[in-house]
């Protein structure tokens, strides 16, 4: 019998959010005229960088670690991600009271590292290859029993990231069009099933960097082609797509477009003197597709999915050391 | 007969709410679990930086540019602020149908005067120095019949600014303390008064950079004595108070901290670090206080004010050239 396709639900989306609501933030959506201006177009951006620990992972994460059983949760949850979901995870346990084990690569940044010390986490060090890090989450739940908390192959971690759609409807209604970053899928797998669910009339369309474009030619394609070489300063946008995301993008994702690296870091620049919010490069690319042009969004109301503000204050991308 | 003080009243406060409603955000009171920590203490940002135009100052000149009568209006208004304010009132006036006169000092930064030409108001340049700033805006009050909107020595400005404290105790109940930047002194006056009408167990502290320490010898010696020298790079605080700003503050503010240069910015890149907003010197002074230990907040409830957002992106002071 072949494997049957299931999706996620709005069903899903909603138990998520009733989850996760004492945990985690109901962001602010920010507009502006300047913006608003040179678009064309009605702009409403969903602040997800100012989420707990500066990022939408927080919600997926959260999901994920509070719909454990109590007997699951005793034995702590795992993960190999060094970036967001690694910080969501940690204080996502904390919150629950269980451990929680980080995978890291030895020569990972160290401010990450003192970020999930300091929420709980317990870090293990691996070799910096993705083989490596496999091999180390499966050794630390071999050991302990925990759960793994896959950043975005994980049904509970997409319907958390869902949420930030239910919140951006409800706070700009009447969307002609949403937009979210790709990279693993996670994201544009929640936030699509909320949109198509709520609004089927709105366009949904993922953008992804250039640099990282698995998800633009996997669709066109109509197959999955896995990302061979990455190069993008969009960090949080590195990963490939799983067969599950893959499928929620083609059953609800309208539309990919893909940005440069120079217009990634014009549309940073350009979101941080507008609306006075950090954001990181991973967060830019969806703005960054209106701001040049690889979208069409003129005289339309646009939902543009900011996702994270974690960057290096010293070493910002349009400052020339 | 002696001139006798009179006061900024709550009814003044809550008329400029209900006057400025349509036209300025109700913008979001921040938190971060790891500012807490490190204050030992709960506080509550009010993100004016997330203001229309950047920041606080347009609320208190959106309410006197609308508190102008018809005959009045009809003949626009005039300042000689290129920073903050004289955007502010160029978009009240825009909003309002009238002209706005801009006198600005040759050689100011480009970006402010592009700001306030996008925002319709009509410039005017002088020497730098501010007797020809005040000549250059007595001649074109005379020319045009236009309303002067003082930057701070205006009770409608006064109490436009006071809004932010409306809102600030309203999401963030129960306040031990608020916090606020002392420059010319205008939102210190409205905040005061506001804070002391509905919370007046709360303290109200105002801080200054040493480097423009006008209040703080004001309020210490009992006398007004203006700046005769300014050391900062906080471009917001460098005006002296007025006779009534000052004769505010000493009705409503209980303590007046100072903060260094090195405590400025060191504050302002943990305000972009943690809470993922971007705030310019100005804004960072008052959390500088906390931070550095010149203020007591240990196991309080605070509301910290953050003034404003608009910073030149390519020079942050805490990144070497």
């Amino acid at each position: 019998m072949a494997f049957e396709q299931t999706y996620l639900t709005l069903a899903d989306i909603e138990a998520a959010r009733a989850r996760i609501g004492p945990y985690v933030r109901r962001t602010p959506v920010l507009t502006s005229e300047v913006l608003d201006d040179a678009a064309g177009a009605r702009l409403y951006f969903k602040c997800e960088n100012l989420q707990q620990i500066g990022a939408f992972k927080a919600r997926g994460a959260t999901n994920a670690v509070f719909a454990l059983s109590e007997a699951e949760a005793a034995h702590g949850v795992a993960t190999h991600s060094s970036g967001n979901h690694g910080s969501a995870v940690a204080r996502a346990a904390k919150l629950r009271g269980v451990p929680a084990y980080i995978v890291m690569p030895e020569g990972a940044a160290r401010p990450k590292a003192i970020q999930i010390e300091r929420l709980g986490g317990q870090i293990t060090y691996c070799a910096p290859t993705q083989a490596a890090r496999e091999t180390g989450v499966a050794e630390v739940i071999a050991r302990t029993g925990a759960t793994l908390i896959h950043p975005y192959d994980n049904r509970l971690v997409m319907a958390g990231q869902g949420t930030a759609a239910l919140e951006l409807m409800e706070d700009a209604p009447d969307l002609d069009m949403v937009l979210a970053p790709i990279g693993g899928g996670g994201l544009v797998s929640g936030v699509s099933t909320a949109v198509k669910a709520l609004r089927p009339a709105a366009r949904m369309i993922g953008v992804e960097p250039a640099g990282a474009d698995d998800a633009a030619r996997s669709f066109a394609a109509g197959r999955l082609i896995p990302l061979t070489e990455v190069n993008t300063l969009a960090d949080g946008l590195r990963a490939s797509l799983s067969a599950d995301t893959f499928a929620h993008i083609r059953r609800g994702v309208d539309e990919i477009a893909t940005v440069s690296e120079a217009a990634i870091v014009d549309a940073m620049r350009a979101l941080w003197e507008a609306l006075k919010v950090v954001v990181e490069p991973s967060a830019a690319v969806a703005y960054a597709a209106i701001r040049d042009g690889r979208v069409e969004a003129r005289g339309r109301r646009v939902g543009v999915i900011l996702t994270g503000g974690n960057v290096d204050l010293d070493r910002l991308p349009w400052v020339k050391a």
